[in-house]
């Protein structure tokens, strides 16, 4: 398989396709719509886990699981909840395969295994969770309950991205029931933030927080909020979403709690969720022609080292200096592998490493041995320095930080010149097309415009930004009056 | 609810399911056969993964997520797995819910949305992943292959309990792929061996590693290795099981490579797991009738301080003092808990924690800041002793290090006082009926006396145990030639 990708320009979509697979991240299974996360793809998902658990946990969350399959009852006790995954949904009817009498050697569904009810796989846990909940739940002193499931959900999609897009995929979606209303929009809004620090920080991509509009909001929810970012395509994508469900599910699940008065009142409920749909915002944000390029926070190797070496006498020389530099930079809690393969040449160590954004490489040949130096290639920017070997753990360290903060910065300054104030509806069509990105417009605030402007763009309102400022102004498309601006955008 | 447990003596099978849901581990869930596991029956579970996720690294592992369905045609590929999980397996072969037109706000599947092929929710993984694999070897070079899954997987069982037998379960499946046979043999053994140094070192819980005969291996595998560890009631549990696989499944999904020669092969495999019914292992060997005993190893918190307090005063002091106890063990790596709920009294809190098997409780009166000391209780063997602030922190540690080697010890001394060698069937049934446990005993190798065995008194072939010896005699029940034992045993 040829490693040379096709660049962004040429065909933005056919290199996120190619980069993925050829990278080693992921790709299509033999089934509809599924994927297989490849060992490389999965060590980077294990990393962002881990950090997300770690923020669950020190903001007061526990870990728990609940079945994968909902009964079609409880699916549709939340009513918009279940008209809004109706539709997309995988169901279990049957619970046992057969010999099929009509041809040998095959199995066929069981006609008298047919399940008395039919078992929804679940496409997000509300039900199930609301469900439970209800045995849970009986004074104040039983709340706030925070909990957090890390799972796999189903939702038949018809169109499919590995990453962005997959009819299973992994996420954590956490399940929270509260006292009062304030207290659960305080928790929506914290987890939303929880996810906005964990993005930028270490997964080094800039988001707007906001709120959605109603015809965005998730099915059930009286508010979502949300982080959007945006891709080097200038199509938006919508990274982490949390939800302040008010009393819906409460009430469809009969959730009630004596409060300190000793009055039943229903709870108060948020969700929230984060899902693979990342890995495709990383590799999207930050990678280039050459291949993958990862901050540092999240590379599962941090720094490779290939040895340059025609003799045994040179390899044994060269590991010897490696071993101590791998000693050194663990003591520095960084990952760091010694590419010793006997089976690929530097040159072919080289372009697999780039493909796979390993952000810093140190080759060591028998010139560097003879000087006590060694050459850190840069995956970010692509430089090359001569390093000496007793400045080479403190360089080592200020460039990884360096190359989190630069890809930051890179994805920052991208994004803001990204987002383009436009006051009519031709200049909303013209940016839209010619430029992408961010628009921030007025819009009269009713589903009618928003779905209209939908139909003839393909943009949608992204968020609300929760920075907005009161701003007069008259709407992008009707001309009606507007007291703030929104974010359009295509979007993933 | 009443926190008082059945005892053991009095209904074995109801002490287990109600400490299972009054330890708050787990409960029954609204789907059939599916558990709820609680945030406590979690932690204990996310120590589990934790330990045996980095033993599987350490032992050249990589971990990767392959598709929750199989495709029917993958599923019956090989035709020895394919017939032993089609009896139990959930099936999804709809893709939609639509409004139900005789039942208003009620959906039903939706007739045109049948999948052209039905999926089967995985039962075990070997049809996807072999699947997979095909395209991931093509030469010497490709392999070994050394890939993990932590994943759910579906097995419709009739009767099931919570952890030990349940419709979904979690677990992790390692399939692995070799060049030989000798190391695809050795891998399978390695992981046995991990499995086995797992749950003696951490669960405290003794096995015996061995061999399943033909009748009692995994579906599709040439040799099952397995660990089986003896409940309380003399029952045994089988913990973990390594499968050779030998080229079955690569013949059935064609997987082949070029060895050194050239020359195309078929691959040989491995697979091995461990699922959430260890935690059905880890309740059954060390708990009592006060409730769960937890070794430290799997503790969430392995110590909890409760405060015994009249005034504000005394919490305060007692605050001050439980704050340097923290610090102090927290800086040995010990998880701690500072029990200073003001909703609950000392000795709820006391029954609490005994409950849910905490292995040390210190408890800090009024009279133990005068004295400078504390109180330590321990789970294991309700023993008390005062200990003075000085010495506290190293006590603590000297505990839990013997609390971990008391519950090991104990439950390998139950397993070996029931390990009865029997010569005669009269004494198997007997041994059986009256005292439990392990029965070492001669069998004739066939099938057709194990099945006979096992019509007429419910025992089956646990294992043949890997560090058997050879020796002469004559099987217990039909009196022909036999070179070795092997263990008998009820199980669950």
């Amino acid at each position: 398989m040829s490693k040379k990708l096709t660049s962004r320009t040429e065909d933005y979509s056919k290199w996120y396709n190619e980069l993925v697979v050829k990278a080693d991240l992921a790709e299509n299974s033999a089934v509809r719509g599924c994927m297989v996360i490849k060992p490389y793809g999965y060590a980077i998902w294990e990393k962002m886990q881990a950090e997300l658990d770690k923020k669950f946990k020190e903001t007061g969350h526990q870990n728990a699981y609940f079945p994968l399959f909902v009964p079609k009852s409880l699916f549709e006790a939340e009513e918009k909840n279940a008209e809004g995954f109706a539709k997309e949904c995988a169901v279990v009817t049957h619970y046992r395969l057969q010999n099929d009498p009509d041809k040998p050697g095959k199995l066929r569904v069981d006609p008298e295994a047919r399940l008395e009810e039919e078992l929804v796989v679940r496409p997000t846990s509300e039900a199930i969770i609301w469900n439970t909940y209800r045995g849970w739940i009986q004074s104040y002193r039983d709340l706030p309950l925070l909990i957090n499931q890390w799972a796999n959900v189903v939702r038949w999609e018809m169109r499919t991205r590995l990453f962005l897009r997959t009819a299973e995929f992994l996420w954590q979606e956490g399940h929270t029931a509260h006292a009062t209303k304030a207290e659960a929009l305080d928790e929506a809004k914290l987890m939303n933030n929880v996810y906005a620090n964990f993005v930028e920080n270490f997964m080094a991509i800039p988001v707007v927080q906001g709120v959605k509009t109603e015809s965005e909001r998730f099915a059930g929810a009286d508010e979502t909020y949300c982080i959007e970012a945006l891709m080097q395509d200038g199509k938006a994508l919508q990274a982490g979403t949390s939800h302040f469900l008010g009393q819906n599910f409460a009430k469809a699940f009969d959730v009630k709690f004596a409060n300190k008065e000793g009055k039943q009142d229903h709870v108060w409920a948020t969700s929230w969720g984060v899902s693979t749909r990342l890995m495709g915002a990383l590799i999207m944000t930050h990678s280039d022609d050459q291949g993958l390029v990862l901050p540092p926070s999240l590379a599962p190797n941090q720094v490779v080292i290939v040895p340059i070496y025609k003799s045994d006498e040179d390899l044994n020389a060269i590991t010897e200096v490696a071993n101590s530099i791998i000693t050194d930079l663990r003591a520095k809690n960084r990952t760091i592998k010694f590419d010793n393969r006997t089976t690929h040449r530097p040159g072919a160590k080289f372009a697999q490493h780039e493909l796979q954004g390993v952000p810093l490489r140190i080759a060591i040949g028998p010139k560097d041995l003879a000087n006590g130096t060694v050459e850190i290639a840069r995956r970010d920017n692509l430089t090359k320095e001569t390093v000496s070997l007793n400045d080479l753990v403190n360089r080592v360290e200020e460039l990884l930080e360096d190359i989190q903060a630069s890809l930051y910065k890179k994805a920052l300054d991208y994004r803001d010149s990204h987002i383009t104030e436009v006051e009519n509806f031709d200049d909303f069509k013209n940016v839209l097309e010619n430029k992408g990105g961010f628009i921030s417009a007025h819009w009269d605030g009713t589903n009618e415009t928003e779905d209209k402007i939908k139909e003839l763009t393909k943009a949608t309102i992204r968020c609300i930004p929760l920075e907005n400022k009161e701003e007069e102004g008259v709407c992008v498309y009707t001309g009606a009056p507007s007291k703030q601006r929104v974010l359009f955008a295509k979007a993933y």
